[in-house]
């Protein structure tokens, strides 16, 4: 399967991935999706918010068991960040079959739309809409780099932006989530383990600061005769370090805008997205706190997930069936019984999810760097086939027979 | 003329100008220039490095007074900067003609390309090739944001990238240059005049600081593990600050670009151009080094002018002319018999030509917040009008009749 997408949205020069949602790779990628759907006799659907789902048996009689992912990427980002949970999930119910397993309740593969938020600056669109989470006004009005709104950008790819919005037909086919996904840190590899589990998802937030100046010229504006808003928001990055540092969270400003941009002008307004995450919801909140009155910027909430502390008894259940699975190949960690269980920094679907009260549960696959969201994130052959494998098992358990 | 390119370009949210070299915007400003010559029965010419020429008389006879200037804007630029200098020439002309004025010399009205620099990083591109300061292998290497070559715009504008270089032929045309620029700071405010003339052009340049880092997930990457190169960019923006006072000296980091410009993603890489001017050559050098030092980025220059001091025979002429044409309407500092002169930080084709050698001379016209590479950058019409009328005056005095 990877054969197939391996080239798409792919930066030829940095070897990153460039896979905004909607864009023409995007599509593309859905459209690969729907074929490996079809290629298996599953029923695809695309929800109101298009997220895609594909079926084995009917959901609509009883609420399946779904494993899935996303197929969108950061800018410049790595080849598993969402797709591995994706591929991952074809081929464990591809094993599934191979064993001739028939599974009692019906079986679903998701992918869901914009996780990454890479174009619209907001992550989990498609399951922050399908559970109200994130109201549909406020989605639509949000605009990419280029000034087009996601209404605009959903009719432009055929879509009806009036269908946005809290699903519960589709809720309702969802009994239990389990997303896999590499690791994005090196918990496992100091763990010697092959695949882990997540024990929750760290509160986080994205946090616009808005720096306002005046845009002059570079070379005849006396530095007294300037408001130049690249200065505060200098202070600013210094500042967050420190301040993260001692609250005992991370901060990162990873994104800027720069208004004109311009090397032969002061810019009249510097953009800049604060992302804060941390074990301690307390700690995250004042960090942005101090930040905000520190900065002077205008600063807006653009996303805040509090802590996701994902279900324990499934939690347990996953990590013991996964265990087993992928624990022969693996160390000592892994070959304990269960597969280890972590707490994660990121930001996922399945914390989306269950933050809305679906029961869900994380697979992750080691990264022996730990290096993510960038082209050089990997996970090793033999570690993506031992998640396949936990995935399978964790499946089969879930689905009864 | 105004009101048939006005709108060329113009950002419809902002009022900022938005006229890239070899853009829809900019190509249709150039049609506009062909038509205007074409109106007036001027011989249109495009040099091999893409300058436009309107011609009064043949240049090949004898070398000719020309005036002119850009149409190139910055982002999110005013409607002054550039054109101003061309509807001036215009207008000049048309004034000279209704007056029944006839040149002993050819006249001709210069459009230079890519005077800003905003597409490809590196200003008076046009001026700088014609006259071999810049080496056309170099240029045609040069990227857009976009990542096309300026040698693959300009095949794309069906121009000849082998054209590029310096031009003998159309140099030999210049007896001598007159550029028109509205005024970036307040000095003739100060001075209570409508019109003023260079004295010299600080030596300015461009300097790209490359802060090379490690991209990484902003949510489980820990502080200690991060090579954040968005903390050495931003100590170096307030230590440039501190520098550029010290040393007396202008210095900004007025363009970055951040990559892989993800809210949740450590950066791999911030790039940002340090623009530096000063009317002491050695203090803005060592300001340079120093930033180069403190900073640890990978430091490449990309422009370096030094000083430009412009003829001083010429600019007393050019002075008397103007200030006699347009004191009428002055304040006491216009009607002393002669425009003030003045230095300026700002770079202009102008500078370029005088400092190859090219008799150069340039007439400020007053701009009343001083404010310039902005949407607000202006000019009153009464001040418009005093310049073209002290323009046509210099034009009439260095043409003979």
């Amino acid at each position: 399967m990877w054969g197939a997408i391996e080239h798409l949205g792919r930066d030829g020069r940095t070897r990153g991935y460039l896979r905004d949602a909607w864009s023409p790779a995007d599509l593309e990628l859905r459209r690969w999706f729907g074929q490996e759907a079809a290629r298996r006799g599953l029923d695809l659907r695309e929800d109101r918010n298009g997220n895609l789902w594909a079926w084995w048996g009917d959901p609509s009689s009883r609420p399946g068991v779904v494993t899935g992912s996303h197929l969108d990427s950061v800018r410049q980002g790595g080849a598993f960040d969402g797709p591995l949970g994706v591929v991952s999930a074809f081929a464990a119910l591809d094993l599934l079959r191979a064993r001739d397993f028939r599974p009692a309740r019906p079986l679903g593969i998701a992918c869901f739309t914009d996780e990454e938020g890479a174009r619209f600056g907001v992550p989990c669109v498609g399951s922050r809409l399908m559970t109200g989470i994130l109201d549909p006004d406020r989605a639509l009005a949000l605009k990419d780099d280029e000034g087009d709104s996601l209404a605009e950008v959903l009719r432009g790819a055929g879509r009806d932006p009036g269908g946005l919005g809290r699903d519960e037909e589709t809720l309702r086919h969802i009994g239990v989530f389990v997303e896999l996904h590499v690791e994005q840190g090196q918990d496992l590899v100091h763990r010697d383990a092959r695949v882990g589990v997540a024990s929750a998802i760290w509160p986080h937030g994205r946090w616009r600061f808005d720096f306002h100046g005046q845009a002059n010229h570079a070379g005849t504006t006396r530095l007294a005769d300037r408001d130049d808003p690249m200065l505060p928001f200098a202070r600013t990055v210094l500042h967050a370090r420190q301040a993260a540092e001692r609250g005992g969270v991370v901060a990162t400003f990873g994104k800027t805008r720069v208004s004109p941009n311009n090397a032969n002008a002061v810019p009249g307004l510097v953009t800049a997205w604060l992302d804060a995450r941390g074990g301690d919801e307390d700690a995250v909140r004042a960090l942005v706190d101090e930040l905000t009155d520190f900065s002077g910027a205008e600063v807006t909430v653009e996303s805040w997930t509090p802590v996701v502390d994902f279900d324990a008894v499934l939690r347990e259940r996953v990590a013991a069936a996964a265990g087993a699975a992928a624990g022969a190949g693996a160390g000592a960690g892994g070959a304990a019984g269960g597969a280890p269980v972590l707490p994660t920094g990121a930001g996922h679907d399945a914390g989306i999810l269950a933050s809305a009260g679906v029961p869900s549960a994380m697979v992750f696959v080691r990264n022996p760097t730990g290096i993510s969201h960038s082209p050089e994130e990997h996970a090793d052959r033999a570690d993506c086939h031992a998640g396949v494998t936990a995935l399978a098992a964790v499946v089969e358990d879930l689905c009864g027979s």
